[in-house]
């Protein structure tokens, strides 16, 4: 397998898979575990999943270990949609995963129209105002700001591509909340499942993970349990362990 | 004082109180001690707080504790309004609580547009559909379903007697989150701080409690920390045991 400068191959231990990270372009987060750890995915291969701002292909990977589906990824950056092409084939997982080199805006010319079950998306979590402090290496920039994408783009193109009652599953900061439930809302993805993150125990929360149910009947909504992600003493807590060690 | 049939006088520990309850048309939930615990008030005079949908005024007496503003409570039933009044008399607090008997949507009939601090509200949870029962109890059915008043009702009229960036507090069923944001929404009534009551550890959220600002920006909403009610055995956790017995 070839590395690039700056590159390395690290290890997403409970699912036995490698994935190559770079220091300069991309490197998942805890995010990317808990999101994949929330999607619910049937084992049969009879599906289609899709990724939307793939990065280097950490949520197909991880959600490979859940499904025999058939899983796309979507990742604008050319640079760091190669990465995760190399990622599957360093895990032979092409069969599988297919990563394309595209903005979600472009979903519903790869995928038919009403034909995708779950859409997943870790996107980028800052809104750019124009005070907003923009990182000059532009693959952290766009993995950071929506410089080339918004909230909307990803409600009205999961929307598109999804089949009646299909979940689109999204991790973000508690400060876009209202914004994704109002958004979602107008393009009638309706808050099925809400899970919040908290970094510690008496702690504000860090992170939310959203399940939203294309023309989703607006009853029911399930808070699920918090997740605390570290203990006091600042190791992680069992049941991140879990996730990210298996033990 | 005169009691009514099956009224009884229980305590509001805490706060030193007594309040008076009936079996037969109101008795207040731990909902209500959540609310008035969730519902920041300073404790200076010169503000005026309007609890809506007040029931035997147990949010006013509540936050007559937490602050000397002036607190009123609007109550539609003449009977239970009746009990809020004789409550506010029993613990001498006429010069602070004043409840009215009318409906939220005369709210605006009772104070000036734009002059209101804080709003409170723990409304009827349940909305009706053909299929829903409705307790033949009418007093009880009037608070446990949206039959005067609905969730448009509690924004509009929140909307319109708030100054600009007053507050509403809610309290609220998880099921109806979505909906309570995007109404708030198209009221410019802005979500700013969300907290979640868990009945248990590892168990869904059943309440959750919501502060709005009239005008609010977009920008930053706080998730606080989660509050479980209840130890593993069905004891109270004690953090509710501070709220409920002061211990």
């Amino acid at each position: 397998m070839d590395l690039k400068v700056n590159e390395r191959i690290d290890r997403l231990i409970p699912q036995q898979l490698e994935i190559i990270q770079s220091v300069d372009t991309f490197a998942f987060s805890l995010d990317a575990i808990l999101l994949a750890h929330f999607t619910q995915v049937r084992p049969k291969a009879k599906q289609q999943v899709v990724d939307f701002c793939s990065g280097n292909g950490v949520i197909p990977l991880l959600l490979s270990a859940k499904t025999a589906a058939s899983i796309a990824g979507i990742e604008i950056q050319p640079d760091v949609a190669d990465m995760a092409r190399r990622s599957v084939k360093l895990n032979n997982l092409e069969a599988q995963i297919t990563i394309h080199q595209a903005s979600i805006t472009d979903a519903g010319a790869i995928f038919k129209k009403d034909s995708v079950d779950i859409v997943t998306c870790n996107p980028p979590y800052f809104k750019v105002y124009p005070e907003s402090k923009i990182n000059p290496n532009e693959a952290k920039a766009l993995a950071r700001h929506e410089i080339t994408m918004t909230i909307e783009d990803i409600f009205s193109n999961a929307y598109n591509i999804l089949r009646d009652r299909g979940k689109l599953y999204v991790v973000h900061r508690p400060e876009r909340l209202s914004e994704l439930i109002v958004v979602g809302h107008q393009y009638k993805m309706t808050l099925k499942r809400l899970q919040l993150v908290y970094p510690k125990q008496g702690r504000n929360a860090k992170t939310v993970l959203l399940e939203f149910m294309k023309n989703g009947q607006e009853k029911g909504l399930n808070i699920l349990q918090p997740i605390i992600t570290q203990k006091e003493n600042g190791e992680y807590s069992d049941e991140m362990r879990v996730l990210i060690y298996g033990d």
